[in-house]
Parts: C-alpha cells; sequence; structure tokens
C-alpha cells in the first residue's frame, strides 16, 4: 500500500520523469543486518543512491531492512539511519528531497529470525505485488551480517524467500568469505547447496573503487598506446599498496584472526593485480570473458615461498590484544600488521616483473595506489643539465590508479606526460588541473595526464548499482575467490608461526620496513634491530665446507645449504675447464629429490655456466612417460632445463617410451641410448656423472642384486627397482666408471646409516652398488652433508 | 758512447739508486714518425716517463727518433720536441733535471729511409752494445706513421733489424687497423708474415685510460661485491659513452673515410664493453685468460642490424669536407658524426641488459663514462618526503668509471653509496672528497664513493709502461681486432647509404640526438624535423590489409611485412581459441624461408600465445641431421623455439636421425611419427597447419609427380626432392587436409608466375601439389603479398 502512494505522488507531481516504463518489473531489496555498522555508514546511502538514479528507469523498488531486533525497537533504530541519508552535492536540493522522502516510504523494517519470519516477509512481498498488479522483476537479498550467519539465512532464503519462476534471485555476501584455501572451499559448498553461482554476489569493496574499477576500462579504452608496452619488456615492476595510519585498536577480536595478509592482500590486492595482469579480452564488457580471462591469470601466478614476504608488526598490538582479548601477559602475537609480498606472474607477457603487494596498519601516511612502472628505454644525448626540457623522454614513465587518499586525495589517473595522452571516459572521467608544487612518486604533478572522477562516488554505491545491472565481473566468482585463496595459502601456512619484525608505528618507522628483492624473494633492507639468536647450529669447525676424504676420495663436506652451493660451484668450474678443453660438456644427472636443490641452485645463480655447450644426459630413469612427475626427466626438466639454455639438441632424456609404450625390450630403447651416448661422447667417457645414494645403498637404478648393470659389457641397461614404479632403465656400473668425474651427493639424517656402513665396507658392489663406483681413470668426489655424515 | 758516458755520470751522483741490476740487459726502444704529432704531443712525454720510472730497475735503455727527414734537419725537430719535455709535478724538480738531461744524451735521431739507413740502425744498435759489454734484452719498434707506411717499415724490420737470440722484439702499432673486416684482415695477413702475434702491440689508447684500465682490476678485486648483481638479474643497463665538443675540421680527410663507428665505437667503446661484459678469468693478472675471455665475449654479442643504430651528423660537416676534399658543391658527405647503438649479448649473464654506446662530434659537453645502472630492487614503505634519510636504497644505484673531463674532469671510479664500499688499490687510487653541489647522473656527487687516481697518468705514459712490461692485455692482439671488426661490419655494410639526421652542433642539438630502444632496435626519439619522403610504395588501397578471395577461399593480401602482421596475430587468436576451447593446439610449420620473418615476429611481439600449451609439429623435413642448418627444425628452432617457451615434452621434430642414419625406410621414420601424431593429435585432426608454396607447386615436401603422400592411406611419407638434399619426410596431403584449418604463406616477385598460374587451374594435386589441399571439414586461408599478387 505504502509504495502505491509513492507512485502516485511521484506521477502527480510530474517534477520525474514518466514511470512508463515500470513495465519492467518490481525490485524487492532486502538488506540483513540493517542496522550494523556498515549499513549505516555506507549501505543504506547505496541504496538511496541506487533509488535516485533508476528511480525513472523502469523498475519500482521496495526496501526491506532486517535484522534479528524486534520490530519496533528495529524500525525505530533503520529509521534513525534513514532520516541521516545525505543528499549528492550534484543532486538538485528539492529533487533529492522528495525523492529522500519517497525512500523513506517505500522502506520497511522487518524481524527475521525464525523461519516464520522468511515465511511472511516472502509472502508481503508476494502479496504487495499482487495488489498493485507488478511483475516481479527480481529480489536482493544483501548480507550484511558476521559470516557464522550465513549458512541459515541462506537456507531460509533458498526455501521460502526465492521469487517466482522469471524473476531473478541475488544474494549479496561480505568478506570475510574464509580463512584459507579449506575453509573457503567449505563455505562455497555450503553456499552452492542454496544458491547457484550467478545468484551469489561476492563483495570486495575494492572493484568498487573508481580507480581500481577503471583499470580494466583504461586497459581497453588504451590499447593502442598499450599493446606494444604492457609486457616485461617495458614494465619495469608494478606496485600495489594500501597504507593506513590507524592501527587495529578496537578491532582485535577481528584482526587477531587475520592479519593483514587476509585482510587486504588475498582480497583488494589481489584483485587489482589481476586486473593489471590479465589478458584483455576481446570484449570487457562481457563479464563472462573478464571472469575467465581472471581465472586464467590466476593460474599464471607463480607459487609464494615463505621468501615471498616480509612481516611487520606495529610494537603496540600484542598489548592491544592482550587487553581486549584478555591475554595473559606473557601472550605474544605473531599476527602480520605489516605485508610486503613479491609475486611473480610465469605469463610470457610478465615474466621477470616483480609485483609488489604492500599494506600495512600504523603507517605514515593512508594511501592507496596502483602504480605501473615502465623501463627507462630511452637515452637522452645532451647533458642533464640542459635536458630540463618538458617531459623528456628521460623522465620516469608511469601510470597511476591513485585509490584515495595521501597527497592527491581523490581517486585519480595519472599517465607520464611522456608516454601518451589517455583516452579517458568524457562523462565519468575530468582532466584535473595539476599543481606543479604537489609531487607523486618523484616527479611534480605536472609531469602527468591527471584524470579525476566527474562524481566522486563511493565504492558502495558504485557495487550496489552494479548488482542491480547484474554486472557478476564486479563480484568474487567462487572460482575467483578459490583461485585467490589457493594462491594465498600455502604463503600463510608457511608463515604462520614466523615473527614479524616489530615497527614503532607512524613516522618513527623510518626505513624499518623498506624491503628489497633478491633472486626472486623478498627481505628487509635494515637488518633486525635487535638481532634474534640464530637456531642452536652445532657447527664442526669455523670452515664452511670441510675437506677431508671418505673411502679413500676425496669428501666434501657441510650443512646441505653450503654443501649445495659448493658443488654447483665446483660443477660449473668443471664445465668451463672441459669447455674450454674440449668444447663441450657431458653432463650426466641422476633423478631423485636431491638434486632438486641443486638443479635450482644452478639455475639461478650460475650465468656463466656453459649451458650452451653443454650436453645432459641421464643416469637413470623411470618407466613411466617423461611428462609423468614421477619421470626424472620431467623433474629435471622442470627444476633446470626449462630455466636454462641448454640447446634442444643437447637434452638427452632416456628413451623408455617407445613406440608408445614403456621400457619394451624389443624397443631396445637401452641399446639406442647407448648408441646415442657411442654417437657423441668421446669414448663414452662423460665429464661428470651426479650419483646419489639410496638407503638401501643403490645407486643410479642399479640396486642391489641387480642381474644387469653391476658388471659386464652392456653400457645402458633395464633394471627393476624393488619400490615403484619398478621398470628402470639406468647407466651400468661399467660405464659410470669410464667418467672423468663422478660427484655423489647425499643428503639428509636419512642416509646417516648408509653413510656410515659405507665409511666401513670394501669394494662390494652386488651388496651395495655404490660402493661398486670406482672410476678406472677418472676422480671421484664425495659430497656428504653433516646430518648424514653425523646423524 | 754517449749512454756510458751517462751510466757513469749517474754512478758518480749517487743520488740515484744503484745501477747493478742493469745487468737485465739493454732495451733499444725506435720511435717511427718521431717528429709527428702524436710523437710530439704524447710519445716523447710517454718515453721519458718510461725512463723515469725504469732507469733504475735493471735495464739501460737507448731512445732512437727516426723519419723520413734527412739526418741534420731531423735531428733539429726531434731536439725540439725532447727539449720541451715536461717534468712531471711529482717528481723532485733536481732529479728530474739530471734525468731529463741524461734522456736527452740517450736519444738520437735516425733517418729511416731505405733498407740501407735499417741494416745502418742495426749495425751502429749492435756496436754499441758489443762496446759496452752488454746483453741485448730487446727493441720496441714504435710505428707512428700512418698505416700505408706500416707494410715496407715492417719489412725492413723483419728482414735487418730483428735483435738477436734471447731478446725479444716488440712493434708496436697505432689505429687505424683497416677499414672493416676484410681490410683489417688483409692487413693481419701482411703483418703477420713479418712478425709474431707475441711480437706485435696494437694501441687502443683507451685501454691506457685510467678508468678503463681499472675496470677489470675494479671487478677483480670486488668480486664479493659484484658477484651477486653482475647479471642480468639486477643491471638495468650500460652506457659507454665518449662525447667531444670539437668537430672534424682540418681532420675530415681522415674522418670522411671513417666516421664516427670506425673512430671510436668498433675500438675504445667496444673494449670497454668487453671489460664489462666478458667473464672474469680466474687471474685478472694474466694476460692469455684476459685475452681469451675477451674473445669469447665476442662470441656472444647478437649480430647487429641497420636499426641497431642511430646515426648523426652536425651541420656543418659537408661544407667543412666540401672545402677541405675540394669537392663539389651538390656533394653531400653520409659520413656519420653522431653514433648511438645499442648492443646485446645472449650470455646468460648479459641476456636482456642493453648497452648503450654513443658518441659524437660537436655535442654539447665533452666527457667519457663507462656507466652501470642497477635496478632499483627496493621497495620503501616510508612515504617519499619522509624518505630523504641519506642512501637510501630507493635511490639509484650505479657504478661509473668516468674516463674524464666533463663535470668532474678527472678520470674516476664512482660506486653509489647504497651500494658498497668498494675496495681500490691503495697506492694508485684515493678517495676523493665529494663536493655535493656537483650532481652525476641524477644524484649528488656525495651519494657516491669517489676514487681518483693518486697520479693522474697520460694514456701513452700508461701503455709505453705496459709495453715495457710486455703486458699483452693492454693491446689489441690479431684475434681481438677480426672479432670486432667482425661485429662491427655488418652493420657499417647496412648503414653505408644511411642520410644521418643532421643537427647543429652544441647545446642547439637540444633532444635531435635522443633515442630509444624499441624491440630491441633504436629509433631517435623526436620524428625527423624535415620528413623525408617515404619511397614511392603504390598501395592498392587504404587498407594495410586487404581481404578477398583466391581459389574460392578467403584471401589476405599486403605488403609483406603487413602480411605477417596480420597472419601472426590470427595464429595468436586460433591458437587462444582452440586452448580455451580443448586445452591444446596442434601447430604443424613448413620450412623454408618465408615462415621465417613470421617466426621472429611470434616471438617477439606475441606475449599472450598460450605457448605452454602449443604442441609444434613439422609440415615436413630434410634428411639431414636436425643440427645441420639446413634441417627445418633446427631453423624453426633457431628463429622460434629458443626464444619462447614450448615445453620440451610439446616439441615435435620429424625423426628423420633414427639409429645414427637418415630416412633409411627400415627404420619406419615416417611410421612413428604417424603414431605420435595419432597418439597425441585428436583424429589426427592439426588445428593449424602452416604451408608454403613452391615456384613448382610443389607444398610441404610434397612434388609434382611424387608417388607418396599425394593420395592413399599414409600420414607421413619418405618424398623425393628434385633440389638437394634430394630425400624428404612430409605430411601427406590427405593428412594436411583433415586439419581444422590451413594457412598458405606467399610472398616475393619469385612467386608471381605460380600465383598467377594457380588462380586459374584446378584440383590437379599430380601436376600442382598445392592445387590438392583442400581441408574436408575445415578453413583454408591464402595469405599472398602484393609482389606475389601482383609482380
Amino acid at each position: 500500500r505504502m509504495f502505491v502512494r509513492v507512485l502516485c505522488a511521484v506521477l502527480l507531481m510530474g517534477a520525474l520523469p514518466s514511470q512508463t516504463k515500470a513495465s519492467q518489473g518490481h525490485i524487492s531489496v532486502v538488506l540483513l543486518g540493517a542496522t550494523g555498522d556498515l549499513a549505516k555508514k555506507y549501505l543504506w546511502q547505496g541504496l538511496f543512491q541506487l533509488y535516485m538514479d533508476q528511480v525513472s528507469n523502469g523498475h519500482s523498488f521496495t526496501f526491506h531492512g532486517a535484522a534479528l531486533t524486534a520490530l519496533e525497537p528495529g524500525q525505530k533504530l533503520m529509521f534513525d539511519v534513514l532520516k541521516n541519508l545525505a543528499c549528492p552535492p550534484d543532486e538538485p536540493p528539492n529533487r533529492c528531497a522528495v525523492l529522500k522522502d519517497q525512500f523513506l516510504k517505500l522502506s520497511q523494517y522487518h524481524q527475521l529470525k525464525t523461519a516464520e519470519n522468511y515465511t511472511a516477509l516472502n509472502r508481503e512481498i508476494g502479496m504487495l505485488l499482487r495488489q498493485e498488479g507488478l511483475k516481479e522483476a527480481g529480489r536482493i537479498f544483501y548480507f550484511s551480517v558476521p559470516p557464522f550467519a550465513y549458512t541459515e539465512i541462506a537456507r531460509h532464503i533458498n526455501s521460502s524467500c526465492r521469487p517466482p519462476p522469471g524473476a531473478w534471485l541475488r544474494v549479496v555476501l561480505e568478506k570475510p568469505f574464509g580463512h584459507d584455501l579449506q575453509s573457503a572451499q567449505q563455505l562455497a559448498v555450503e553456499l552452492t547447496s542454496f544458491f547457484r553461482e550467478e545468484e551469489m554476489y561476492r563483495v570486495d569493496h575494492y572493484l568498487g573503487k573508481q580507480a581500481v574499477a577503471h583499470i580494466l576500462p583504461f586497459r581497453d579504452q588504451n590499447r593502442q598506446f598499450l599493446d606494444p608496452i604492457w609486457n616485461q619488456q617495458h614494465v619495469e615492476r608494478v606496485e600495489i599498496v594500501l597504507k593506513e595510519t590507524v592501527d587495529a585498536k578496537g578491532r582485535t577480536s577481528f584482526y587477531e584472526q587475520y592479519g593483514v595478509i587476509r585482510d587486504v592482500l588475498q582480497n583488494h590486492l589481489t584483485e587489482a593485480l589481476m586486473f593489471l595482469t590479465m589478458e584483455l579480452p576481446t570484449d570487457v564488457s562481457r563479464a563472462e570473458e573478464v571472469l575467465q580471462s581472471k581465472l586464467q591469470a590466476f593460474q599464471s601466478l607463480r607459487r609464494l615461498e615463505k621468501n615471498s614476504a616480509v612481516l611487520g608488526q606495529y610494537q603496540a598490538y600484542t598489548s592491544q590484544v592482550q587487553e581486549e582479548l584478555q591475554k595473559a601477559q606473557g601472550y605474544i602475537s605473531t599476527t602480520p600488521t605489516f605485508a610486503g609480498v613479491l609475486i611473480h606472474s610465469d605469463s610470457l607477457r610478465w615474466e621477470g616483473v616483480p609485483f609488489l603487494l604492500a599494506s600495512g596498519k600504523a603507517l605514515d601516511e593512508r594511501v592507496g595506489y596502483v602504480r605501473v612502472l615502465f623501463r627507462n628505454r630511452a637515452y637522452c644525448t645532451q647533458s642533464e643539465t640542459l635536458r630540463d626540457a618538458e617531459h623528456s623522454q628521460c623522465k620516469p614513465k608511469q601510470i597511476i590508479f591513485y585509490i584515495g587518499h595521501g597527497a592527491l586525495n581523490t581517486p585519480a589517473v595519472l599517465v607520464s606526460r611522456n608516454l601518451f595522452r589517455p583516452v579517458m571516459p568524457k562523462g565519468s572521467w575530468r582532466e584535473a588541473m595539476g599543481q606543479s608544487d604537489v609531487h607523486i612518486f618523484g616527479q611534480s604533478l605536472s609531469d602527468y595526464y591527471v584524470y579525476s572522477p566527474v562524481k566522486e562516488r563511493d565504492a558502495y554505491s558504485v557495487l550496489i548499482s552494479n548488482i542491480y545491472h547484474g554486472r557478476k565481473d564486479f563480484f568474487i566468482t567462487t572460482e575467483n575467490l578459490l583461485a585467490s585463496w589457493g594462491f594465498w595459502t600455502p604463503l600463510l601456512d608457511s608463515i604462520s608461526h614466523q615473527p614479524p619484525r616489530l615497527y614503532p608505528g607512524g613516522t618513527d618507522n623510518q626505513h624499518l620496513l623498506d624491503f628489497e628483492m633478491v633472486s626472486g624473494e623478498v627481505a628487509f633492507t635494515l637488518s633486525e634491530p635487535v638481532e634474534l639468536l640464530k637456531p642452536n647450529k652445532m657447527m664442526p669447525s669455523d670452515y664452511k665446507t670441510v675437506q677431508s676424504t671418505f673411502r679413500q676420495n676425496p669428501l666434501v663436506s657441510a650443512w646441505s645449504e653450503d654443501l649445495i652451493f659448493q658443488m654447483a660451484s665446483d660443477i660449473e668450474k668443471t664445465a668451463s675447464r672441459t669447455v674450454a678443453r674440449s668444447g663441450q660438456f657431458h653432463l650426466a644427472l641422476s633423478g631423485g629429490s636431491s638434486p632438486v636443490v641443486l638443479f635450482q641452485r644452478l639455475a639461478r645463480h650460475h650465468y656463466a655456466f656453459p649451458w650452451k655447450h653443454t650436453h645432459i644426459w641421464l643416469v637413470d630413469e623411470r618407466c613411466v612417460p617423461l611428462t609423468d612427475a614421477e619421470s626424472n626427466f620431467f623433474s629435471l626438466y622442470n627444476h633446470l632445463l626449462q630455466n636454462v639454455r641448454v640447446p634442444y639438441f643437447n637434452i638427452h632424456p632416456m628413451p623408455v617410451h617407445l613406440n608408445q609404450r614403456l621400457c619394451v625390450e624389443e624397443d631396445r630403447g637401452a641399446e639406442l641410448y647407448a648408441k646415442e651416448i657411442m654417437a657423441l661422447v668421446a669414448n663414452a667417457s662423460f665429464d661428470l656423472v651426479l650419483l646419489g645414494v639410496g638407503t638401501d645403498g643403490h645407486t643410479a637404478s642399479l640396486f642391489p642384486h641387480s642381474e644387469n648393470g653391476l658388471e659386464g659389457a652392456q653400457t645402458v641397461v633395464l633394471t627393476e627397482s624393488p619400490v615403484k614404479p619398478h621398470q628402470r632403465m639406468s647407466l651400468s656400473l661399467p660405464l659410470i666408471n669410464k667418467a672423468r668425474q663422478v660427484f655423489v651427493l647425499v643428503l639428509g639424517k636419512g642416509k646417516h646409516d648408509i653413510t656410515t656402513l659405507l665409511s666401513r665396507v670394501g669394494h662390494q658392489p652386488r651388496k651395495w652398488p655404490i660402493s661398486g663406483v670406482s672410476p678406472s681413470s677418472g676422480h671421484l668426489v664425495w659430497y656428504i652433508d653433516y646430518e648424514a655424515l653425523l646423524g
């Protein structure tokens, strides 16, 4: 009844556009948690804005506030909020006053507690519509309630508040959406039992921030300029930053469970990152294409490791937690309130470009931005002093999506004038005059084209409008959510017990939170002011690596990391010397887990390694397809070969998969490999063979009492392993012993027993195949770490 | 006689160290061109310096000036020079005066014109030595004469002036050493017929500049700091620059033949580049190792193309040439007086790092430097305004070898303070106090550790001392010289007719000579002030590419470059669509020269290409080893595969080399490939097959009247080509026609006749195999460039 009267009033007034389009149907908006903080601060205002924008565009509306509070007190609470709704500055005051009055009349409060309450709400909406003869277009349920309440509300809506066929249902969910991958999956499964994917609108209010929301349109509208430069060749780095001055005081019960990564990075900053890195779909207005492309961008992200992040915590945090959560005096929180994270995408477009995400509380300023810094590709021949001509190509080039606050104190898009004059949508962004005394990222504001929104809009207004328009690309789909948690969870797991660096807060932080990238990882620039004691490693001597002998051959020993360093460096030395002598280097590598770290070390730190002249052979292989995760070659490829430049022609996997079958005798794979070795390796004498040792004393795929390969003329053999996969191909002991050099790598406590045993036994290859390794005219070096050596 | 008296005088004076070490023998220095400019300006002073430094170190000396001038006038000319020799400021005036007197007495003038003159000189030296009972240690012949005189002088020295056995001969040669690779080789061959390699000392006086000479020692002494950062991960760019304010006036007869690249870049700047990029030998004091390593660094340089350089010429140059060389009014010189060149090294260490070499005359300042700029790897959490703490990690990081002049006006080594405090040899370099008002490369001098030489030494003094010490690593060996010419000559050839950009000279140049890197090439930043008319290309329409039909199928036509762009982009689109649909993309590629440009385009410009999910197959192959330059796969690998990231497992070369032999029927390679296709490609239906057309109408390796492959059930066949290598493997026509899409690429005038023919004939595969291409359920698109289409 109420809203019919309003419609009449509107029609009578004549001041507003015709309502003839109202035939498009009616929309009921139900705001759950109608009297909560978020509702008070943003949501009602957003709904009012929606009403103002859409009142004359064909839909009619009713707004249903709901909460657990009983009808009367609830009504009062809610209308106190509604009365205070503000009129936006660009709205004529008269029109706004009328519309506000209407909005109030179209709004009702409901107590929603029991199943009956939901049934009643549904009945009421239905009745209202029937009475007025209006077609129902759809219903929006906005969950502004704590997540523990989700499931029950969802169940009620699903069972009793679904609109009739032909009308849509949209449920709007507010974060947190879980705590890690597992909990997010669980929550998703629950919700999916009540709602279809297209019915769910998960809010990340950053997607409503005007500068963030404009990243994709900007990329789309400026394709002509960006196409050639939006890639690793031109982009030097990207920073995605949200700095806050406030701390977590008063919110520690929430914050202590989440911390800065879950609160800001996993959602807000990650979404901005995706908008930057995803491949642009042909049509950016098609939500489905955008979402698909975004998911693909997630697939390209390199897995985060413990050292992908630096963590901080402002000093007062622990005492705030103690106080607010009534913890004991000795309680120490390890929840980070600051994080800097280095992210890499392995897509061809972004390979090698560092994406730095940083956020924290109690910092020196409040500001949010997404900054793309381009490489300086110019050389200015004129000397610096004569170079200050406007917009020289030697000045920095950057594009900044300025989210808000900070020196500009408004959302903005900034493009260095020496880049290009961007295409911006005239209706919604306008060029702002730069005050040249403001400096942004090392440059005067006048060095940029600066655009700010014609109408500054609150994120929730933007989002509510997008819910209304069904723009699902402004929301987080289940797949998107799980992809993001899937990306962040390994990092969260690995740092869960890591003590963050303490910082005083505010400008006192100085350089304490600066961090640097070092070979794909990050570390604070300044060393810890109070040095923590290093874990109590007993070092057998002052030397990093100890040189001695083992089984009458040289032994190198150290903690495993140092040992790997030493071995990698020895391998490089051997390689360089060999290439200098003979023009090529034939290296035979073993499978297993021990060499993985070595492979990574070689791939990352040995730039002078003569890969171009190196041939890679396999010491042994499992009879599985080369693309199988169990394949030695596959592991070697993943950890080493794909990262260095060994020519395709120099890579020699074992032919265990001939004629589409595995290690069949008659395919003569072993013979083929032997022939290949004969053809390419002088005297079939490898320059270096890298071996490991099993706890049973096996090496290569030569197991105790093996029928093949321990002696005889065969150089490559098929063998049987006691563990799966049983079938193997292996170099034979006689062939290994023809090598110029053999390195044996033994790592870890688990190898202590066999190491001890080997130190005592003689040449007994049938019992312990490794004991038969004894190069006839080459050298053997043992690399055994302290754990294997000393237990 | 003369020098014995001097020795006595020295002994009697007792002021100088004892001469007992004189038993090490006597050195005769012969300076040819003793009265020329270089000798006047630098060489005599350098020899005097050598004498002052070495008089008490065991060798005795005589100095023989020589020229074509007759004895008496020559003597007078020469002694006028010698009388003006300066005493270095750090030498006690008394000692210097005595030594200068002695030096004059040890110096003689000789006319060296005829064979007899040389014999006489030799006789004189021998006699002198015999009379004084001195052992001969060696002879230095310094060629300060024009290069046309080299051969004759060399012949005379070789035939009549060689020292007796046991004493060494060192001949010192001044550039130019040829004009390009061929002339340098010729000159080298001539010289090699007279002198052994170890006897020749080719001077590049830049190797005597203190800052340049210190690059290697610096790298060696600072290994601990540089090891982790001296690579592509950390170095953003390197600039090697020599700017001059003077122009070529008065020297155009030389300059017009050489130009700036031959005059400065090929030698001086390239040598500095090598010192930076070469792998450090274990012992940098061992000349042999240094030279070897430098040669290797040359091997890694990527070939220069026409667009690797920007060229300029100061405006007055042509009229100076007209005047000095008596050229006609209309004469226009294309000799560059400015060049900016972008160099890349393909070593793993330097891959992707731009090395910018720039030099020019008539520029705004005189300065020389080698500047290594490191990437900014830090993120400073504190806002800029609060960040100005000293030596923040967010300030630029650079190492500069400052050769001289410019703002500092002294040789220097500068290291940003936020990098490290360098180790410098105490005796020869000292820390200089930075005046903070001087700015060097955007930073205050106080941001650097600044070191300058304790004793500033002229390059020629340094070099003469190095000749004396036999330090061959300070000179250009024949191999080194030829490597350098080998590197520069292709560029010099390709630009020999390219008109340089004119620039006014001095500070008026403004930004006219600024240049930028664009996908591996360089271009001036500002467009040419006076646009030159583009070569008169007749475009059949306003469209870049024309769409039409050919043989009832779609035709795309354009100038070849645009056509390749279009095709690459169409292939990417097909690939992305296919991967989105089926998760993988099976692409079969043809050999031949036409696709090479396509491969390069795909490798360089298509970052979004889903290589990770692409399988690469060969359409046909020549029966040669895969590593043979004639192999289609080898070419494909070189131009495409090594530059993108197709997983190893997705690369499918044709098995033309089984069991170490080529395309033997019984090895069943064709069958094996067919099986592989069946196993991996759904329905054996490739997603895209790229074909070419031969002038005889062949496609793939299916030639007219071929017995195999034009029809029948076989999918992969062995065929015979009318041209070498005759044996081929090829996909069959029936298999090709199963593809979802086939693109045929036809480029160049040479294909006009066959194109015209094909436009008229029907389906006659036995006569023209290409006419049989007609995908049964897929699409065929012709890509024919205007030259092939229109002739």
